[in-house]
């Protein structure tokens, strides 16, 4: 990595997620706030159509759509499909995509805070993670294997990487959050022109990485109804310890389910809304300390 | 009023809204749970088609379905039309319902507690609201007059009304609100029971009762976007006075936008993602005690 030319911010890619949605609309309005000298920003409103109709999406998760066999696919045409295809052929192939940096805006229900879902532990990635997690303690940085995240937005661009903020209800416009992600996107901008400019920040040589190691579906009937909810006392306490034996779930006739792990996990997206379609009750990650370059 | 002979539980009239979704699930799994010696207690599952796509409705909100009007318009036959005529055919026409108490399950985005939601000030729902309230201080009592009401799925039965819970978000199932629910529900129950058997429950001779008096939509601009977010200080202050020149919006570039009313007021339904696409930031209401006979 030379320099960094080029910087894209994406809000709105799913369509009830309005964080991010009117971030890109408020930049679109004053472009200044996201100029660099020594880069240029662009902006990109992901899904219109879903965010038009309040809806995560309208035929099928656009954040799914971007696996690179798929958007070759000429049989794929649903509304997101096409919409992955499109900015495909702006962006440009995966590994020699057009942008350096992809910076995809979402948020969730569960209390992720300002959290950075990295895709690679590439050192650039790592140290900036580094940086914006030693400024705010909101800040959280995960990590899921790259074979997780080629269906994702953001793997079509090796420094792309998400922004969960939360918690926030879907279609419910947060000011206080809406603030929070600003400041951090004028931070990942800030540090970028720094990086440019041969002054990166200082920062801690460690950084705390949440790695994704699997996930936890619901207790279901044959039916795929679910038969328990999130235990109240694991409800909101993403990113803290979960030992063997400890509660998960809550069946409606009040029976606790513990969790069966061997080892402490720390869960993420902890009661989702997004996730109940797709078996996810919460994700489990280990907690690491990584020496940064 | 001499007797309650039919109480009828409504759930996942929305179908994003889940506690009262699977409140009903569970009472159905578990009749006895609702059953009372004295009279007889129906559940009605109001939108399934809606629940199934995670969405409040297909085609149009079934709760705005429910005008004698429109229950008796051949030519209306959207999914959510169809619906509301069916639950019509369930229960006769209003007025001669063939229930005589409908309690239909909501949740909201709003810090709104567990609400109970009146369209008439009838003695028996008010000496209901006011135990109710007397033994749970989550317990708030709002009243709308007729007109507004006559849309509404609670409109069916004179002593319908509706409870409204959150904050939740949409699409999320939340253990603490779905076991408070319960519990209310319980209670509504057992006071009938109390009431069918001459022994109704002592309480409070007065009543706080929030009247509707209005709404304040968003800032939009000419092409209805939204210009503007809830406060950051109002976020999550249903039930508390707003005066006037307090601030209730916050532009996307900063600026606070302050409340013009002469008078202060209670606003609730804070920033309700449902109500965006209705042109409802909040509603405004006016705190009254009322005495109960």
């Amino acid at each position: 990595m030379n320099q960094i030319n080029q910087v894209m911010l994406v809000g709105g890619t799913h369509g009830n997620e309005f964080t991010g949605a009117y971030l890109i609309k408020k930049f679109n309005q004053f472009p200044y706030l996201i100029q660099r000298p020594s880069f240029e920003t662009l902006t990109l409103f992901g899904n219109p159509k879903a965010f038009e109709e309040g809806r995560r999406y309208i035929d099928k998760d656009l954040n799914r759509c971007f696996l690179s066999q798929d958007l070759q696919d000429p049989t794929l045409s649903s509304y997101e499909e096409l919409r992955a295809k499109a900015i495909y052929q702006l962006l440009g192939p995966k590994g020699k995509s057009k942008v350096d940096v992809i910076v995809d805006l979402h948020t969730t229900t569960a209390n992720m805070g300002l959290s950075i879902m990295l895709s690679t532990q590439h050192p650039f990635s790592l140290r900036l993670a580094a940086y914006l997690s030693s400024i705010n303690p909101l800040v959280k940085i995960c990590w899921a294997r790259p074979e997780r995240g080629g269906v994702l937005l953001r793997s079509m661009c090796e420094l792309g990487f998400v922004i969960e903020v939360g918690p926030v209800a879907q279609g419910v416009l947060n000011a206080d959050w809406f603030q929070k992600t600003e400041e951090l996107i004028y931070a990942v901008l800030d540090y970028l022109e720094g990086y440019n400019q041969g002054s990166i920040p200082q920062t801690n040589s460690t950084l705390t990485l949440y790695e994704y190691v699997g996930i936890i579906d619901y207790p279901r009937n044959e039916l795929g109804e679910i038969q328990a909810m999130i235990h109240p006392q694991l409800q909101f306490r993403d990113y803290e310890p979960l030992n063997p034996g400890e509660p998960i779930f809550l069946t409606f006739d009040g029976r606790a389910i513990a969790y069966e792990g061997t080892a402490t996990v720390y869960p993420i997206f902890i009661n989702e809304a997004a996730y109940y379609e797709k078996g996810i009750a919460m994700c489990l990650t280990q907690k690491q300390h990584v020496t940064v370059a």
